[in-house]
């Protein structure tokens, strides 16, 4: 890769890049990962990369199949000690109680304006799929970004008091960064609202809004004053994980893709949809091994299990990245 | 733009293509839309992108934002005597046929298998949403894109006798590369099935098959000897046309787009959609006044009809292309 394309690629930032897409150079991973340790992890990332861009070569891929897609809570960023989306719901509920008086008949809205966890949590996934629901019914997809947006810029994580999007993985930014730089796409998927996540995807990883899958709620069409408008009920339609993942994968993406990165059970099918597909795969699971630095879970968390694709991951080839030995950082400017 | 830029643009082909998105330098049109006639409607083409990439002009648009939407039967390629998938699912409805001999139990598929499009139309809308639910069953979306890729590469259109691919309109896909030229990211927004289109939209249009958005049957995830599978059913799930367009935009695209490109009363929704957001917009409806090159019609037509998107453009500043007047040609090659 010629420093003059770099160049290009560094001043547009997080727009969509594609360069070196058709001689296959490959851009060096030594100065793109500085944050990976050199070690079989970062081995693999490279070499993946190099066969898939090398043109002629037995594994090349042409630009247009380069698609790597990323689940978004705990592989890109922290989802512990509960997913940054929950904070945000229940922040919304409490905001919007004042307005919502016949909320308090309900024991898992109660709980959540009281700021009662374990009262949210004894509603169960039902629970917080009605408060989810209600954290947004009635806006527009726009307003619903902006509200997302505005939360993001003053909300703090409960353990390092940081803002949420200073919590995301800096080896695997570089990680995006280093793989558009091939010439790859790459796309979140996340089991999060697609919104949710659309609300700082472009600013935080280079992501835009269209390259992010997620869970959506019911789209209402209608129209106010003279203006089409966009209501986003409080029913989801679509849950983007498990098996829902290949199906948000084939629909909106319409490429299998060639690489995923994953960190949780949920990202199981995600992750063999990938790597079952023919010719070269790449399948990386981030493994939450430095309570020191981050958290250390597996198979015993209630958020980002992580079970049976981590004993399926010898079997299917899926390398396993430990946190603790893998990375030198965990976070930007950390 | 510089020649080496341009240069890059060229080699990439149909790829991702984004250039000088930064310094919003605008590419001129003069070179890039050779066959649309000099006159008002190329004015207000080069008009608006020469705004919206100006950098620190009143109508700045960054390169994120930059997202224009392409109906395609009618607005890129040719929808009479009928729409292209229409002749594709009768001749796989054919072609199936003799392995699903209870087909001839239903007057609908009778006709269908008969050559008797008579017969067909008259099993209305529902009679359709069979036949084109039965032409796709059953299949992955890969096998389904490899199936109309197939067809399309032998199929040919009555009145021309050439594949329907080499029938898409010239001054269109002039139009599309300027605009990616310029920053944009070009989107297909079409009631047909997001499938069938992206069986050819990289190759014929540069759109990638995540930037097409479409009707959708829907998608059955599943395992096969040891495999994730997905499997088409025969289910229409989601109808991509008139009220639909927005719905459609705002799941995939996430953004409210600045141009929109349609034809008939189908998109008059889309472009309402894309014209109303705030800032400088651009709307254009392809008349298909042309008799002598292509049809003629509009109001009275089953196929593309034209009538309450023609009587509100006036005032909702949209702008109306005649063929006849302002294409120098239709056709590529032709």
């Amino acid at each position: 890769m010629t420093t003059t394309r770099r160049g290009i690629a560094a001043g547009l930032g997080g727009a969509l890049l594609l360069l070196d897409a058709t001689n296959g150079a490959f851009a060096q991973a030594t100065d793109l990962l500085p944050s990976w340790r050199d070690g079989p992890r970062r081995r693999v990332l490279m070499d993946f990369v190099a066969a898939v861009t090398t043109a002629g070569g037995p594994d090349f891929v042409a630009p247009a199949e380069r698609i790597a897609v990323f689940d978004n809570d705990g592989t890109l960023w922290v989802e512990q000690p509960a997913y940054t989306q929950l904070f945000f719901i229940l922040d919304r509920i409490k905001a919007l109680a004042p307005r919502n008086p016949d909320w308090q008949q309900d024991p898992v809205f109660r709980a959540a304006i009281a700021g009662d966890m374990r009262g949210v949590a004894a509603g169960g996934t039902e629970g917080l799929l009605k408060l989810a629901g209600a954290a947004q019914a009635g806006t527009s997809p726009e307003d619903f970004r902006s509200v997302a947006a505005e939360w993001l810029a003053t909300a703090r994580d409960p353990k390092w008091g940081r803002p949420f999007t200073a919590l995301v993985y800096q080896p695997m930014v570089e990680a995006l960064a280093f793989l558009r730089a091939n010439g790859f796409s790459t796309f979140i998927v996340s089991g999060g609202g697609v919104e949710f996540v659309r609300a700082f995807s472009q600013q935080v990883y280079g992501i835009p809004p269209h390259q992010v899958v997620g869970s959506t709620f019911a789209l209402r069409p209608g129209e106010t004053d003279g203006r089409i408008t966009l209501t986003r009920e409080a029913r989801i339609d679509f849950i983007d994980d498990g098996p829902g993942k290949p199906v948000g994968i084939a629909r909106q993406i319409g490429v299998r893709p060639i690489a995923a990165f994953g960190n949780s059970d949920g990202d199981h099918e995600m992750l063999r949809y990938v790597t079952e597909g023919p010719g070269r795969r790449l399948g990386m699971i981030v493994r939450h091994d430095d309570a020191a630095r981050e958290y250390a879970y597996d198979r015993q968390s209630h958020i980002g299990r992580l079970a049976r694709a981590l004993d399926e991951a010898p079997a299917r080839g899926w390398q396993v990245v430990s946190m603790r030995d893998d990375w030198s950082r965990i976070f930007p400017g950390g």
